[in-house]
């Protein structure tokens, strides 16, 4: 781990600590509200519930509204809903992935099966409005209720732009803003409007968010072919497997000759993927320095959520905030 | 097709005559709002919103705001939400009971594949909650939130009483009044929420609403083992191939003889089946009156429905409400 990764991880501790009692109480909002006669449902949504995710969203909206000076109470219950609308997404991704492991565990439909594995992802989903209702904001049921929408189009964008090498960048960015950053952008938004503030910090925040969520999605796509998270014992190569076309390999395969080209072709496109050839796609990646593209890319729109910050007040938190944006693209190198 | 039956076909046109203005608003409002840019889900929400169904639940919800004397316009997108949170747990229902064919017509996951069914479902929930936010009513989020979430609960509990033919009627009850009949109820609720009228009559139209959609629920079940139903060329046995444990079967399960209950185990536990046992089993329901207790139940629950309307002005609103009830429980017969 470099100086730059190392102070990065700090960062992640900071935003933490600095939430930190907000941040437990709303993990006891998501606990209560997993909760339901039916026991399969808080047992199969507590093993992706508490399997180790970061809770960035929920961190996000409880920093925005701590950033927008909000006092009140409502971020809690709020950002459970974020996190219950991305564990729905996650349920029924590992669905549609046919997917068997996620962070090293065995995915939820892989243990309870696929039919519970959306029926839970349904509940779960339900609940995340139902604890909005309760909250009673029009303005955040909008938001959340257009993001969820939108969530649901960039992941039907993906499932068309697999296996399809004639998949361009601004294909890509469409999928990766629609089915990851749209998130992202709801969390940081959700704070101004809690708070009350003007328009303009919302519109500040929201593409804030939309521009962290793309970095983040970016380095995880990354990430997807890091050697050195392999020798970390990290699963990689979920994307390759599964013909998913991103960054890295628009760039790989942009930049290729007829027969690297050919080559994905065959492990993409057609799927017919042979020992060694994970290897291959990441050598042709260095190659061609499509990880250092899909990099550049992500500090153009470190740029972006940086320059968002800038309306306001200097502290702590617009501090994390900003090196929250350094420690997403960190985590790529 | 006898008397009984003949008429109460005509319920349903004079109940479709009654609001069809409306409807072929309803209508518009589904096919504008299933839109997006990407193409694949206005085609596969196309599939399933257009596949003959009797719009039910949105007719209910149409005339029980008129029932209350509605003059507005509110009406029309809510019952197209709840067509579309109707639709959605077709979807995903069709994904979770791996079933090929719906009214006779391939499912959307055969035809598009169990990743694009999933992802349009929650695309058009996602849509349901916007036309509610659009609306602005927290009561009627309330009521479609606690519904998708009771639905969901439903789903569950059916995946968990399937092959178990421990399933007593109590939890067979439990499972059809939250999977089914609780979107029922729903859509019968919202028509004196718009209308603006006070609690006694919201709960009359709630009772009468659960109840309409047991008898539907018990009737569907019935029917899925009927003799004349596949005489008129309709697909049966589904539920039998699945081993869903349904009041026809948990009667003649409980009426049979240690032979037959070896039957049932075999066939519904498991799901060991070959030639006949379908034939077999509907003998074996018809032995022990299964289809007569099934309807008798429909029946109680007829008389429930019926009292439920009883406070409200007489009128042809009412007469059709009422007439509908014979008519779900005439489907059986």
């Amino acid at each position: 781990m470099d100086a730059r990764a190392h102070s990065s991880q700090e960062v992640l501790s900071t935003l933490q600590a600095l939430v930190a009692d907000d941040l437990k109480r709303v993990n006891q909002v998501i606990i209560d509200n997993m909760q339901s006669q039916v026991g399969l449902i808080p047992q199969l949504a507590g093993h992706i519930v508490s399997s180790g995710g970061k809770r960035l969203r929920p961190l996000l909206l409880l920093m925005s509204a701590r950033l927008c000076g909000y006092a009140g109470d409502r971020h809690v219950p709020l950002a459970a809903c974020v996190e219950f609308i991305h564990t729905a997404t996650l349920l029924h991704d590992d669905v549609v992935d046919e997917s068997e492991l996620r962070r090293g565990k065995a995915t939820a439909n892989a243990v309870f099966g696929n039919k519970a594995s959306v029926l839970v992802g349904d509940f779960l989903f339900s609940r995340a409005f139902q604890l909005m209702t309760r909250d009673g904001s029009l303005e955040v049921l909008r938001i959340l209720s257009d993001a969820s929408a939108v969530i649901a189009e960039g992941e039907v964008m993906q499932l068309l732009t697999s296996n399809d090498l004639e998949t361009d960048e601004a294909a890509y960015l469409r999928v990766i803003e629609s089915k990851t950053a749209k998130l992202f952008e709801a969390a940081c938004q959700i704070g101004p409007v809690v708070a009350d503030r003007p328009a303009a910090d919302i519109e500040a925040l929201a593409r804030y968010g939309m521009a962290l969520g793309v970095i983040f999605q970016l380095t995880d796509d990354l990430l997807d072919y890091s050697a050195e998270q392999a020798a970390l014992g990290k699963t990689i190569g979920d994307d390759f497997r599964e013909g998913k076309i991103t960054l890295p390999v628009i760039v790989a395969h942009e930049r290729g000759t007829a027969e690297e080209r050919a080559f994905w072709s065959r492990t993409m496109e057609e799927l017919d993927q042979r020992e060694g050839d994970l290897e291959q796609a990441i050598e042709l990646m260095r190659r061609h320095d499509a990880f250092g593209e899909t990099l550049r890319r992500a500090e153009t729109y470190g740029e972006i959520a940086r320059a968002s910050l800038q309306g306001f007040a200097d502290g702590i938190e617009r501090r994390t905030l900003d090196e929250l944006i350094s420690f997403c693209i960190a985590r790529g190198f």
